[in-house]
Parts: structure tokens; sequence; C-alpha cells
């Protein structure tokens, strides 16, 4: 095995990544040649905007993970991905033929890109298929799609998982590491945030139809997917609060919401997200006995990070979405634990965000979520 | 005028410390001798506890204004702080002769430094003595208080000031000042917090009877003044949360709060305040243009910065005890405008505590406060 698929393996299997950071350099050398596993894990990627570019791209350097396929409604697409990455025609679709996935015996697992109004849909098209799904967060427009999307695919006996990528990121892993080992002590509270201000004015984000919501939806997941790793543990309580500084541009989306969440042990989580300015990405955990700050904290990278102890020393920056897909591989060819991706930890975040929503309609009342 | 005295008159007026930055080094040099000007401010502290010597030490660097008397309940104080800062006994008084200070020729001010929910009835002490007041913050109890020693001082025809420091901190009036420039552009969000893990269980601080309120009274007031001085404005609603996770201790007052303020503009203050743990003080201010990034923010200094064109370059630290008293002489003596110290501003900060406490006995609801 060599040492950058040993590092890959490691981080999958969530050992503490602070052991890797005694690796050779060559380990994460992006130049570094790849060598691929024997066995390998086959993925078609539905949707190709942007997203599924920079997938593509990181899938590159993948030792156990292979693009071998897509689906797409704009033939010119198909035919820029078929060259660009040496697809076969017998592995391309599109939004009508895509059910015929079924009967191909070379792909293993469909990712699901779409805008994010289309992830429903599309997830069950998959799973109609036999095919294992991944699904761009947010996994849906709300908690009850994503029940259908989990009973989807339990009934087609195929899995799930939510495109966590962070959840395979070496920072923040290593803060998952310190605050289950205790280095943190008991964790005290959170202070999340995740935006950007939002370009194009014409982009799916800014449609309903397409988007289901706005940054709550599409960044704002981040923060809180980022308080539930901070805490370990489930919010009982949301609040919200919202503005809009530009109505025009923002009137079917929400541009600016911040939200607390208050978890059982006391702890609040108090985070934001915006589509409607910079300078707004940053994790924050405080635990009894240090803290751990990550700034940037959720974007593609590099993610910086310092603890009480001082900036922590992580493994060269490797595109987040090579670690995922190889980790991913890993967990399901070699049936290895997942680091908390599947959907199941979608509709933990879905049952946040519709908690986000309705606290908002009622004027920032406390909702209680996951009674017991 | 020697450097130093220059650069206090600068601050104190309101002019841009970018340009304090080029002073000689001796300027702030700790260990330069005080040349204390033919004018000054005889100042008497009432309430010898741990702030009050706080107070007196950084008065011992001041050019314009004088210790000259204290106030005390206790025998024993009064006798040490005779000796230490050669106080005459004709300026010595305890809470049954405070009155008398109005007899006093050389007295020309109070600071009231009592324990918070004590302030409402001093300052009315000192506003009848015909004295002019300075009053440690939190103001009061609440906005009614406030009221009450705003009206008493009005009354009275005497001059009634909040020991609001930072207004004369040169970080913080360099943000004010790059806010009011617009180079940060409008500004789109703050987020404030400010805290520490309290210690000696039997203090002051924890008795609702002395303390008035816990955390936000005494401490999330800085999150709370400084969303203010980051926005210009003036917050029209209020919402907030409440945690308690060590319920014993925090039996009497408020252990840890998370607030937000909406602001006329569209902008939201996400802020927080504890009792409970530390690495908890930072002002993030963003504009669309650029930010600013104070931590630690509020504490006694040195306050650290960086905005988003690098670390800000300020003058050499100085108590900023130092820098308030000074600055209060000068507007007081020399008939000059203030940065957003009087009862009015301390007024604004306990309309919205007010509100923080109502938010938190209804459930988070969106409280209204400053109707046109």
């Amino acid at each position: 095995m060599n040492s950058r698929r040993d590092f890959l393996q490691k981080v999958s299997l969530g050992i503490g990544v602070t052991a890797l950071a005694g690796l050779p350099a060559s380990a994460a050398a992006p130049s570094a040649p790849v060598v691929r596993a024997e066995k390998q894990l086959r993925v078609a990627i539905m949707g190709l905007g942007g997203y599924a570019n920079i997938v593509a791209e990181a899938m590159q350097k993948c030792t156990m993970a292979t693009l071998v396929g897509v689906v797409s409604g704009t033939p010119s697409k198909v035919d820029t991905w078929k060259k660009k990455y040496n697809i076969p025609d017998k592995n391309t679709y599109n939004y009508e033929t895509v059910s015929e996935i079924k009967n191909n015996p070379d792909i293993d697992i469909v990712y699901v890109t779409t805008p994010n109004s289309l992830h429903h849909k599309h997830v069950l098209q998959i799973a109609a298929t036999g095919k294992h799904v991944i699904c761009e967060k947010p996994v849906a427009d709300n908690a009850k799609q994503t029940r259908e999307m989990i009973a989807a695919c339990e009934k087609a006996g195929v899995k799930f998982y939510i495109g966590y990528r962070l959840h395979f990121e070496p920072h923040t892993r290593e803060l998952i590491r310190m605050r289950e080992s205790g280095e943190l002590g008991k964790i005290m509270h959170v202070n999340n945030y995740m935006g950007f201000k939002s370009g194009d004015p014409t982009q799916w984000r800014l449609k309903k139809a397409l988007a289901g919501g706005g940054a709550m939806m599409d960044v704002g997941v981040y923060a809180l997917n980022g308080a539930r790793y901070c805490t370990g543990e489930e919010p009982i309580w949301v609040t919200a609060q919202e503005t809009k500084t530009d109505p025009i541009k923002f009137k079917e989306v929400d541009e600016t919401i911040t939200f607390q969440l208050g978890f059982p042990s006391g702890v609040i989580a108090n985070c934001g997200t915006t589509y409607n300015f910079n300078n707004f990405e940053r994790l924050y955990v405080i635990g009894e006995k240090g803290f751990v700050e990550l700034s940037p904290a959720f974007g593609y990278g590099p993610i910086k990070g310092r603890t009480n102890a001082g900036p922590m020393n992580m493994p060269a920056h490797i595109p987040h979405q090579t670690l995922q897909m190889d980790g991913l591989a890993d967990i399901i060819l070699n049936n290895k634990p997942d680091p908390h991706i599947t959907g199941h930890e979608g509709l933990k975040d879905m049952i946040v965000v519709d908690a986000v929503y309705e606290s908002i309609r009622k004027g920032g009342q406390k909702i209680f979520i996951n009674k017991a």
C-alpha cells in the first residue's frame, strides 16, 4: 500500500489526522503520480454544472474512485465530458434515458449534483435503478422530501450518501478528534458562519423553484452541520432571524439569516449565513479546556485552523473532493464505517433548516425539535 | 504642548488615530514622565473595589485628571487609599457623609464604581451634591432607572457620563473612523461577543440584588455597545436566547445569552455573552468594502486588530482608563464634544438590555424598540 492510500484510508477510518502530519511530503504532493487501486468505485455524475466540474477534476487524483459516466440534458456538455474524461458512449445518459442505468453493470454509484430543488426527484430516479446514490447538499427542500429519499433508497437496497466533503477534510477531522478525545473539555459554545456575495442575478440559486431556498439551504447548512460536529449532539431547539438588505435581488429566496441551536448539554451554537456579503466563513468551538477556530472553515480550501495551542499543522492541501470520493470508495468497497455522511445525517440537518424557516415565520420564536 | 498630551487630545477630539501611528515612541512609553497640565479635572472615586483600583492606577499617568478623593464604607480601605494616593482627610467620605461633597470646592466629579445595582442610588446621591458624575457600566438595572438618573442629573445641572472607556481606545476609534469615512463601505453584518469564566462563587456579580443581572448586564453590554458603534445606528428589534449550563452557580443571574439586534439599514448584529467560559471576546464588523476584527476587543487591553488590509498598526498600549480620564477631562474642562459616552448612550444600551430579557421571557420572540 502506498503512503497516499494509507493517508486516505486513515482519514476514512477516522484515525487521528495529527498522526498524519509526519507523512513524507510526496504523500500530499499534487504532482505525485496517481497509483490506482485494483478495486475501483465507478462513479457517474448527474447534472454537469459548475460543481460537477470540480468533482470530476478532483477525482482525477483519486486512487479508489473513477469517473465512468454522466447524466445530462445538454448534449454538448456530454460531448465535452466524453472527450475530457474518456467516458464511453454506453455510460452517457440524459434525463429521459436515466432509468436505463439499471442495466449498466459498469456504474456503481451516481453523484447527483443537479440544482438543489431537483435532488429529491433525481435521487428517487437513481434509487429505482438499483445504483447507490451520493447527493450533493442540501439534500432536499425539506425534511419531508428527505425522509422520502431515505425510504426510497432503503426500499431499493441502495446506499444513500450526502456530499458532506468536510467529514473527510483533515482540519475538520482533527477538531472532531479533539472533541471526542476530551482535549477540548466540555464543549461550551459554538459560533459558526458561512456565506458569500452572490454574483450573477440570473443564476439558479436565486430562483426558488430550482434552489428550494436561499443562503440557509445552500451554505447555512455548513454552519449548521458544523455545529453538529462541533458538539456531537443533536439540537433540541432552534431560533432564527432574517434580513433582506436587497429585497429585489433576493425576492424569491432568503438573503441573510442568523440562527441559534440549543443542544441538550446546554451549548448554544450561534450561527449565520448570507448570499450578500463576503468575509463570512468561520467555525469557532469553545470547550472548557481549549478552542478550535477554522477560518476559512467550509469552502473548497485550503482550510486554515488554530487552537488554543497555536496554528494547526495539517498535511498539505488536497482537494476535498479527492479525499471525499476516495474515502467514500473505501467505505463502500471495503465496508468501512462512514463518518456521518449518510442520508440520515442530511435529514438531521433538514429538520433544523425546516425549524429555522418556521422560527422566522413565527418572529424568532423557539421551535423545539428532536423531542425524546 | 508635549507629544503625549497632543496624542490624548487628538483621541478625545476624535481625530483619526491612524494619523497618530507616526508619533515618536516616547509618546506612548509607559515610563515617560507625566507632565500635568495647569487645569486639572479633580476626581473622587466612590466604591473602592477592584475596578476602582484599576482606574486609580491608570490615573497616575493622566495629564489632565487627578484623583483627589474617595467615598467608601470601609475605613481600612480609605486609610490605604489616603496613603497610596496622597488624598487629604477632608476629601474622604463614607455612605453616610457623601452628601457633604456638595460643600467641597476641591472635587469636580465623582466616578461611581460601586456594584452595578447600586449605581442608580449612588448617581442620584451625587447629582444632588451638584457634582458631575461618571458611572461605570452597566449604567443601571434597566432603562427606567437610567431615565431617572438622567433626569436627576439634568435637574441638578450636572454632567452625566458612563465609563465607556473604549470610546477613547485607539483601535475602537479607528474602526469608527473607518466606518464613518466610508472605507468599510455599507455595513452588512456584525458578530460580537464578550464573556469570561467567572471565578469566586461568592462575588457580588452572582447576586442579583447587587448585580441587577448577570453576564448580559455586565459584559454583554460591550458586545451591544460595540454593535452600535460598528453600525452607527440604533437597533429597531431585539431577539435573545439564554442557556444555563451551571444552574446552581448561576441561580440568581444569567450565565450565557445570545442576542441579535436588527438595525434600520437591515444589518443584523449577532452577539453573545457569558460568565461561564473563556476565549470569548471579539468584535467583527463586515462592510461591502472591508472588515475590522478586534480580538481581544473589549478588555483592558492591549486590544489587537486586523482589517481586510492587514494588521492594524496602532500606538503602543496605554491603559484605557488613562486615555478615558484624560479624554473626559479635556471634554469637561475645554468644552469638547464627547464621543458617545453620556447617560443618554447608557440609556440606549439599557433599552436593548431590557428587550434582551423580555425576548428571553417570550421564548425568543422579536421585541421591537426605538419605534419612530
